[in-house]
C-alpha cells in the first residue's frame, strides 16, 4: 500500500453539488424518462452568432499567447461597453481572465493570506467556497432570508462576524442562487462597511444585464471608494458564452492590480479564441440584451406564478439573474432533489433541482429550499412545473 | 490614504523575469532597432492548418460548459495519442485543463498543503515558483550543472533536502530551461526516491515530441510507481498553440485524481474552443513531428555551434526542447541582457535573451548563464548570434 497523502485543502475542498446528483440523473434518461434541467445555470439561449462567427472568421497563423492581462485590443473595447453600462474605467485597469472563476482566484490570492476572513451573504454561489479552500481563506456566512427576498443582511450582522481576519466582502449582484438585485441603497451600505473597516469589496456581477424592472447598480459606480471594489465580470451568462471561458478582473486599486497581475503572469494567458469571440460580442447590437431579457423575464414571470400556485411553496420574484428560490412543504432538499430523479416520473418526465444546501455556508440551513435555473423554454418550463406540482402531491415525506 | 493591505503571498509572488525586460525592448524598437526575440518560448512555426480550421469549422449553437473534465470524445482521443507514444492509460484518468498551467495549480493544491515541500532541479521553469508561492509550498532547488549538461543531480542531492514535509518532485522532461534530455536510468533514480520517501513525481512533459537524438522516456513508463506519477502535458508547444491554453493532467491514482477533480469542478471547464484545436491536433499525419522536430534540429545545431565559436562562452548540447543555455564570460546576465536593449546595437540590430538567474531558486546563481529560446528561423538565428559576437566584445563588463 501506498503511504501518499493527499493534501488537507484537498480532502476539505467541497466536491461541486449541483453535480452530484448528475449520476442519478443519467439513470434516470436511461430508464427512458425526460428531465427537465433547471438545475444548473447554462443558458440554452443561443450564442450569438456573430460572436461565434468572429472565432470561425479569424485567419491567424499562430495562436500564440496573449498579453497576460489579454489583448490590447479587447481591453480598450471592454472599456466602450463599460461606458455605456455608467462605468468609466481605463483598459489598464482590466486583466482579461480564464471565466469568471480565475478572477475570484486572482482576487482572493492577491488580497488574502491562509486563515484570513471574507464575509459573504447566503446563500451564495458554492464554487466561492472551492476557490476559497484554494486560496486556504475561510468564508463567513451571514444569513440574508427568503421572506424578504433575499434582500442585504442589516448592518449589524456584517459587524457581529467582523474580526482582525477579516480582509473582504463579496456580493454577487444580481445574485445567484437567490435572484435577488441589491439596490443602489444596499450598495451604498456595503461600501460604507468597507470604508469603516478596510474591506474590499468584491463584485460579482456575471448577470448584470440582467434585471427586470430596475437597473442595476454597480459597485463600480460607487463614489470614494476606488480601492476597495474588486470588480468579478465574465461573457458567460451575458452572451451564452459559457465555454469561452472569458471573465474579467477590474479594479482601480494600482497596488491590488499590479499584485493580480503577477498571478495572471504566472498562467501565461487567457484563452485566445475566446478573447475573439468576447471582442466581437461588444459590437452586438443594442437591442441584443432586449431581446434576451424580455425572454428571461417571461420565463421568471411564469415560473415564479407556477411555483407560488403550488400548495405550501413560497417563491420570492427575482429581479435580476435568471435563478429563483424556493421553499418548499418537504424534509430535506437533497434527498427530494434525488427523489425526484431516482423514484418519481409523471408521464415518464421529471425535473432536475439544485438543493439549496449547497449555496448555504451555514451547515442545516436550506433543507426546505430550492434553486430553479430558469434556462429552459417557455413550454418546458410549463412541463417542469407540472412536473414539480404532482411531485410535491406524491412525495412522501411532506412537512 | 486606504489602510488596505495585499496578501504577503502576494508580495512573494515573482514578477515574470522572462517579461520584465518587455519595455526596454519595446524602447530599442522605437528607436528603429531590430530586437531577435530569443528570450521566450512562443514557436514562430505555424500552427497545423487543420488544427485552426477544426474551430473555424465548428457548427454548434451554444458555446457549453463542457464536462469539468473536459470532452469526452477529448479524452478518449488523447488516449489513442497516449499509446503512440507507449504510455498506456485510460480517458478517466485524465483531466483537461486551462494550459500546462492550471495542471501544476490542481496538482500542488491537490498533494500538498501550506509549508509543504517540493524538489525541483535547478535551473527550473520559473513559474513553478509562482504556482508555488499561490499553493503556499516551499520550493527547494537543487543544483544541476551547466558542466554535465544539466544532468539529474546525484541521489545523495536530493537525500540530503527530504524532510518530514518534502512531498514531491517535479522534474521537466527534456527541461524548460536547459535542453536536457533525461534518460531512462535518471527516470529510474527518480521513481526510486519517490517509492523510497512517498513522494509525488510530477512529470513536466510539455517538450515530449521534440527530442533530437534519443527517444523520450516518460515517467509513465515507469513501473510500480503508478500510484506517484502525475504527468502535466500541454499542447502549447506540441502544435504551436500557446494561445488555445489546453493542457492536461493525467494520473493512475484514483485518489489524486478524484481530489484534483474537486479544484477542476470549482471552476467548471476548460476552454471550448481550445478543445476542438487539440482534439483535431491527434489526427494530424504522422510525419507532422518529423518536419517541426528537424526543423528545431537545424536551429539548435546552429545555435550551439555559434554559441560554442564565440570567446569565453559555453553551451552544452540540449538533447530536447527549443533551449540552451550558455555561459558567457560576462558580470551579471540581468545587466548584459538589459545592456543589449537599452545601450547595444549592431548594424541597427539587437538580441534578447531571457536572463538565468530567473530560472535558479538560489539567489546568486546563473549570474554568467543566459537561456537561448531557438524560436526564430535559421537565417534571424545566424544574424541574432551576430548580434551576440558582437556585443560580447563590445560589453563594458566583461569576466
Amino acid at each position: 500500500m501506498s503511504m501518499l497523502t493527499i493534501s488537507e485543502r484537498g480532502k476539505i475542498m467541497p466536491p461541486s453539488p449541483i453535480r452530484k446528483l448528475v449520476p442519478y440523473a443519467e439513470a434516470a434518461k436511461k430508464k427512458g424518462i425526460t428531465v427537465y434541467h433547471l438545475n444548473i445555470g447554462q443558458p440554452d439561449i443561443e450564442t450569438p452568432k456573430p460572436v461565434l462567427d468572429a472565432v470561425r472568421k479569424s485567419d491567424f497563423k499562430i495562436l500564440e499567447y496573449s498579453h497576460s492581462a489579454g489583448n490590447e485590443s479587447y481591453r480598450k473595447k471592454l472599456v466602450e461597453y463599460y461606458k455605456k453600462n455608467g462605468i468609466d474605467i481605463d483598459y489598464t485597469q482590466i486583466i482579461i481572465t480564464t471565466g469568471g472563476s480565475e478572477e475570484i482566484i486572482f482576487g482572493f490570492m492577491a488580497c488574502m493570506d491562509a486563515g484570513d476572513e471574507v464575509i459573504i451573504p447566503e446563500p451564495f454561489y458554492a464554487n466561492y467556497n472551492g476557490f476559497a479552500v484554494a486560496a486556504g481563506v475561510n468564508v463567513v456566512p451571514i444569513k440574508s432570508n427568503i421572506e424578504n427576498g433575499f434582500a442585504l443582511p442589516p448592518i449589524e450582522d456584517f459587524e457581529k462576524v467582523i474580526t482582525k481576519k477579516t480582509k473582504a466582502i463579496v456580493v454577487c449582484n444580481p445574485n445567484n442562487p437567490t435572484g435577488y438585485l441589491y439596490s443602489k441603497n444596499e450598495m451604498e451600505v456595503l461600501k460604507t462597511i468597507a470604508l469603516k473597516y478596510n474591506l474590499y469589496l468584491f463584485a460579482d456581477e456575471a448577470y448584470r444585464e440582467f434585471c427586470y424592472e430596475s437597473t442595476h447598480f454597480s459597485a463600480m459606480q460607487l463614489q470614494g471608494c476606488d480601492d476597495n471594489v474588486v470588480l468579478m465580470d465574465t461573457i458567460s451568462k451575458r452572451y451564452s458564452s459559457c465555454g469561452a471561458r472569458i471573465g474579467a478582473l477590474i479594479t482601480r486599486n494600482k497596488n491590488l492590480f499590479d499584485t493580480a497581475m503577477k498571478f495572471a503572469q504566472a498562467r501565461l494567458s487567457p484563452p485566445g479564441f475566446g478573447q475573439i469571440a468576447g471582442e466581437a460580442a461588444i459590437d452586438l447590437p443594442d437591442n441584443y440584451f432586449d431581446i434576451t431579457k424580455a425572454e428571461y423575464k417571461a420565463r421568471r414571470d411564469l415560473i415564479v406564478k407556477r411555483l407560488n400556485a403550488m400548495k405550501g411553496v413560497f417563491c420570492p420574484n427575482p429581479g435580476g439573474a435568471f435563478y429563483a428560490m424556493a421553499s418548499l412543504p418537504i424534509d430535506d432538499s437533497d434527498k427530494f432533489c434525488q427523489w425526484l430523479l431516482e423514484d418519481f416520473n409523471y408521464n415518464k418526465q421529471t425535473v432536475m433541482l439544485a438543493p439549496a444546501t449547497g449555496f448555504y455556508g451555514t451547515v442545516g440551513l436550506g433543507k426546505n429550499e430550492v434553486r430553479l435555473a430558469y434556462v429552459l423554454n417557455l413550454d418546458s418550463i410549463e412541463r417542469a412545473m407540472d412536473c414539480l406540482e404532482n411531485a410535491l402531491e406524491k412525495y412522501p415525506n411532506k412537512k
